[in-house]
């Protein structure tokens, strides 16, 4: 059995203080629909990833069926799913395990986030809440132990009142990278003003703003090495995926479908013989067997650079380039657009946006349209194998869950 | 392929202050791994059903791999899902989707609910953010539109600001039935008397007190005609169930092995051929086309009495009890343990206890427990077919989502 997708369809993500997560979630199922040129009757389930509907907005519970009923969709079954910032790639996951059981042949994810100007907003209740809580509540904790984070004299942090709680753990990876392999500040820098070069190219991108290095390294510092144009926006958007079985693909087209070779989800933690394996390590290895691929027939990659640094730890994970050498292939240009494998040529969370739920489907959106030649301005040329990698979460100093999908082609 | 129950653990239901989501889940867990003789490090993948942990703990993501990781569980795919007070279900749902599909051959379902003496709790905006927010949005509803609902002379109802909103859209579904079929008070009453006197034979349950049928309606109304022991209590709890494929079933015993014959799960709102069809009876006329059984083939059932009049409702659209006749079919003993088919012998949510997530997985837990002859005083002698019925949230005036689980003995 093999799953297809032959629908995608995606808002812009940015500000959209007047949009909810009705009309965003209409807008793009409405797309997806219309790209596949299916009735929404002919829909028989549908994965729904939402994260923050109840922190900020207090739908706490079935907003799937509530927002899917105003884009169409009733009766069928309905899974909210939440996995944090993973959520996206966890209703993908969950939408090819639902066709490869043979429970539907025709099956509908949407992810959607309504984050800015929310009714009753409590983000940092939500980020705190997306964590091990342990680790915060802990008093002997502080963000210092997961690197060496003493930021250098004359540097000034945002006060933590104003930032995520991720932002640390992210600056204390950083660290520990830098510490380890040489990493620069200057190389974070280089893969953010990569990635807000990308969003330039793309009408769905919240930002579309160039930045230099010198820019990028001159800007407000968030917690130390990273400052805010490495780090991923508020951002509102929905984007919805549509998949089918190879019994229901006769009635697509074929020739624009695009093959699920992998989809695969982790946890963080360790156990037995995975001690010393990263979750992403881990989701990785199991993507590309399952694929029956290798890092180096990948033509294009998005990947979750909440923060720039974690774009450049996850394509060292995920095999894009070597251990420690991330920073060195930003800086070479090589996962730019044009470069030896383009890495997040949507602009990535940091500059195309991150609306939690919807961002795991959007990367699915943009490899899609890479690999049906549809990417415009930013399309890779010859695109044969795509990959998407999202993160959500804080368990055990890992991501609490970690998604990666390897597309390719139907017809090729 | 088939899928079987082979471990379940519950914990009691009820009023637990010192209890947490992870000490419930830890204990829940611990009691169905036992009872497979499963390792942890032997579970391939989890299912996690939790509803109120954002609104009334704070955590609002990611709570399956933190409660989990608790109870020794690290690495393998974890999926939160939800679906209101359907969550259980549909956690079972989907782990039977992932063995179905392949993705896995051991994994398990966990269910939790921490409640009472919640640390941030908001449990009124919980309630309200698991319905349509539509309805109630609108200011030309009323819950009058559900039903005649006015109360008779006399009767002095709980102000709103103490109760859920359910209450007052069960209540409206009573008086419509009430005014269909000529139901009535005294007959939603015996349902209910008749859940407590289970309950008293079910060590894991909530209250455990007998009611007469002149007890519960003498006692205080919510609103009219439901009185307070017609309602669900606010519980704590989790329940855990491992479910396992046809390859796997050879590590475990299988002359306790339950198959799940069949795994529905429907969501409400009308469309196409399907628009006068409630979804619980889709749903059940899906559930018993899979699992090849009719009603009459029931033996047992465990359905979603939130309050009594659901339990009514439910017997009905599940074919258990003709429409219309289930008060007539609660007076006359029918679904009492010992009747022609016993409902709730568990005591029901109304007296085991409604501690959400953990809801639907205690069913399962009930049924099994009375397949394989286990359930000690309140045993349904000879028991071959259990269902188990959990409804969650409400969307266009029906329930959001509805599980229906059929199962049998594997080696029956």
């Amino acid at each position: 059995m093999s799953v297809h997708v032959v629908g995608v369809g995606s808002t812009a993500f940015g500000r959209f203080e007047e949009a909810s997560v009705r009309t965003l979630t209409t807008r793009a199922v409405a797309e997806a629909l219309a790209d596949a040129s299916c009735p929404v009757g002919a829909v028989e389930a549908a994965f729904f990833a939402n994260a923050t509907g109840g922190a900020l907005d207090g739908q706490h519970c079935v907003a799937g069926e509530i927002a899917l009923e105003s884009a169409g969709l009733h009766g069928v079954p309905v899974v909210n799913v939440e996995n944090a910032c993973a959520s996206g790639a966890t209703a993908l996951h969950m939408a090819y395990a639902y066709v490869e059981a043979g429970l539907a042949g025709v099956v509908l994810v949407a992810g959607v986030e309504k984050m800015t100007a929310s009714s009753r907003s409590d983000l940092f209740g939500w980020l705190r809440g997306s964590t091990d809580v342990r680790l915060f509540d802990d008093p002997s904790f502080t963000p210092g132990d997961l690197g060496a984070l003493a930021a250098p004299a004359g540097v000034t942090e945002a006060p933590a009142a104003t930032k995520s709680v991720f932002m640390d753990v992210y600056a204390g990876f950083a660290r520990a990278h830098m510490k380890e392999f040489g990493t620069t500040q200057e190389q974070i820098a280089a893969v953010a003003a990569k990635n807000h070069q990308h969003s330039t190219l793309n009408p769905r991108a919240h930002f579309r703003r160039p930045f230099t290095v010198d820019e990028v390294l001159a800007a407000q510092t968030v917690t130390w090495p990273l400052t805010v144009p490495m780090c991923a926006p508020v951002s509102d958007g929905a984007a919805a995926v549509l998949v089918c079985s190879d019994e229901a693909l006769v009635r697509f087209d074929r020739h624009r479908a695009v093959a699920v070779l992998a989809s695969v989800l982790a946890s963080g933690g360790h156990r037995g013989s995975a001690r010393d394996e990263h979750v992403q390590r881990r989701a990785a290895r199991a993507a590309y067997e399952k694929a029956g691929v290798s890092p180096a027939d990948v033509s294009v990659a998005e990947v979750h650079d909440a923060t720039s640094i974690g774009e450049l730890l996850e394509t060292e994970h995920l095999g894009l380039v070597e251990m420690g050498s991330g920073g060195w292939a930003a800086t070479r240009g090589e996962t730019a657009l044009g470069g030896r494998i383009p890495v997040n040529p949507s602009g990535g969370l940091i500059s195309k946006g991150h609306p939690i739920g919807a961002t795991g489907v959007g990367q699915v959106h943009e490899i899609v349209c890479q690999l049906r030649g549809e990417a415009g301005a930013r399309q890779v040329a010859g695109a044969r194998i795509g990959l998407a990698q999202n993160s959500g979460g804080l368990v055990c100093g890992e991501d609490a869950a970690c998604g990666v999908t390897v597309l390719g082609r139907t017809g090729r």
